[in-house]
């Protein structure tokens, strides 16, 4: 089958696509350098800068969370690939404005690489950088290093970039992700592969009735491939593995996401979530915040991903606090 | 192939969605009365309520735009199916707080049956109720009653909604949503079927290396199957027959909606609309907003709506109003 996409040359598409997302929020984002995406209207000096860098081809992740209460700079790498070092320095740089910079980093090999290379090249000119790694993806087993970053940035990026905003320095606002980040996990499952762009290939093979627990954003393989379940049945099974993970008692307060990976609906994360409300209402927690939606993707891929965050009073207020990014709007 | 949907019972996936997405967002939403979606805390007495009716299955439409700033109820239908009239009589009942209701309809045979039904049962108790049909789709002819409603209901809630929230009178606010309806258009282009999620079959069939311009959104046929077309091809052909419809003269201030179908990739979206901005600089008119993203779905087909709408100061100023709607924050 030929791919359906709605591309020019596939060469072009990440040029492309920055240009269309920073041309419909001209008052918000805005290219600079060498296609960083930026506030269009940078924070006075004081603020700690937020940094994040990611390949393209998840929009709206991660670009699309530039903006007042969230990121101040955003590197995105071609499709499904990281960006290199020196685009991250130049980023890391942009967005210092004296009060040095918090750099959020997905656990993904190539992301990891630039980055470590380019905190490296910006200690030895002296900048005053921490690097958050989040890897909250329960499927890589016990080892924190083999577990990926998956939609858990959004939390980090909303509680650090709303204490930024603040005015905190950088040792708390890197205290605050971390602490966000120690208490989240996530579980994905997919359904039906997505079509690389660029080569017009699927990116990985699954039965007709087939979903695989675990698959993480780039097709990697998972710990689960099994016959297709109900959302109920996909919805206690992926949850009981992500409490036990985190190991979440009775009384705690609890954040939920679930992300859409492309082109599972609306519809479907709405009754996967009723079931997890219900299941973590019998179990005598406290959901107490929830976003479904889309907010990194994997092209059309079949799929979502469940996420869960024990809060404290601290963590939910920063998520309540006002953001202005494209793709998350809190008023 | 196997439906490959995270759902329970068909018969109970409406019921569900809408429990999952209330449950999401207990703060601004509750279900009442007959599987009514409403504020969860109704304005005071003296405002105007506003009131749609639709189909489930086109999530976050229409339901997620009931919020402070937009809707007050919104009657939700059975998969693609319309709600019946004593329904929709209940939720102008609940959302009426003494100065009347403006209900809105988008044009699609069951949903202006019901919408007229209830209309006549309504003046018959004496309420004081106005309706809006919108019908923007040219796909439908020169006739606007064989026009069909698509994402154009977005601009309506909004400046309608806006309106209403800063007390504004009945016949102002359908004043308002009739100019809004007048200065848009829309057209659709589809790529790949949905499966509906109560049957498991595809909803159309498309050839492999196909798009059909003018489909519905429940797979009502087009006017234009055609070989699939690049994104700047695609974006200039469908923008040509927009400008020409609403006869756009250069100078003029336009907002731009790109609509995921639901399996078509922001990415695409963005570099749709990167051309569509690129034509009308071209063309010597403003582009003065513009919203990118998915507003409403046909489950997980393939495709995109585009809308263009004449602006003017009063419908900017707004289409820029606070809200607080789940699925369109605006701050």
């Amino acid at each position: 089958m030929k791919m359906k996409k709605f591309i020019n040359r596939p060469e072009d598409v990440v040029k492309e696509l920055l240009e269309g997302f920073t041309l419909a929020h001209p008052d918000k984002v805005r290219l600079v350098g060498s296609n960083l995406v930026a506030r269009a209207k940078p924070k006075e000096a004081g603020k700690v800068g937020v940094v994040t860098l990611g390949g393209s081809g998840h929009e709206p992740g991660l670009s699309g969370f530039v903006g007042e209460g969230m990121l101040d700079v955003s590197v995105a790498g071609e499709i499904f690939a990281a960006p290199g070092a020196p685009r991250c320095l130049e980023a890391i740089k942009l967005a210092d404005r004296g009060a040095g910079v918090l750099f959020v980093v997905l656990n993904h090999a190539g992301d990891v690489l630039s980055a470590n290379i380019a905190m490296g090249m910006a200690h030895k000119e002296g900048l005053n950088v921490k690097m958050v790694l989040t890897h909250e993806d329960i499927s890589g087993g016990a080892n924190p290093e083999d577990r990926r970053g998956l939609v858990g940035f959004l939390p980090v990026y909303k509680v650090a970039g709303a204490a930024a905003e603040r005015g905190l320095p950088l040792d708390a606002c890197a205290k605050i992700a971390e602490r966000m980040e120690r208490n989240m996990r996530t579980l994905a499952v997919a359904t039906s592969t997505a079509t690389h762009p660029a080569t017009g290939q699927p990116i990985f093979d699954l039965g007709d009735d087939e979903m695989e627990i675990g698959m993480g954003q780039h097709g990697e393989a998972g710990t689960g491939r099994m016959k297709l379940k109900s959302a109920d049945e996909t919805a206690g099974l992926m949850l009981t593995m992500l409490l036990d993970d985190l190991k979440v008692k009775a009384g705690e307060e609890l954040l939920v996401i679930v992300n859409g990976a492309g082109a599972t609906t609306l519809m479907e994360l709405f009754v996967v979530f009723r079931r997890v409300h219900q299941l973590l209402q019998e179990k005598g927690t406290r959901l107490v915040r929830a976003k479904i939606g889309e907010f990194i993707t994997t092209q059309e891929q079949g799929g979502f991903q469940l996420l869960i965050a024990r809060m404290d009073p601290e963590l939910i207020d920063l998520w309540d606090a006002r953001s202005n990014a494209p793709y998350f709007v809190v008023r």
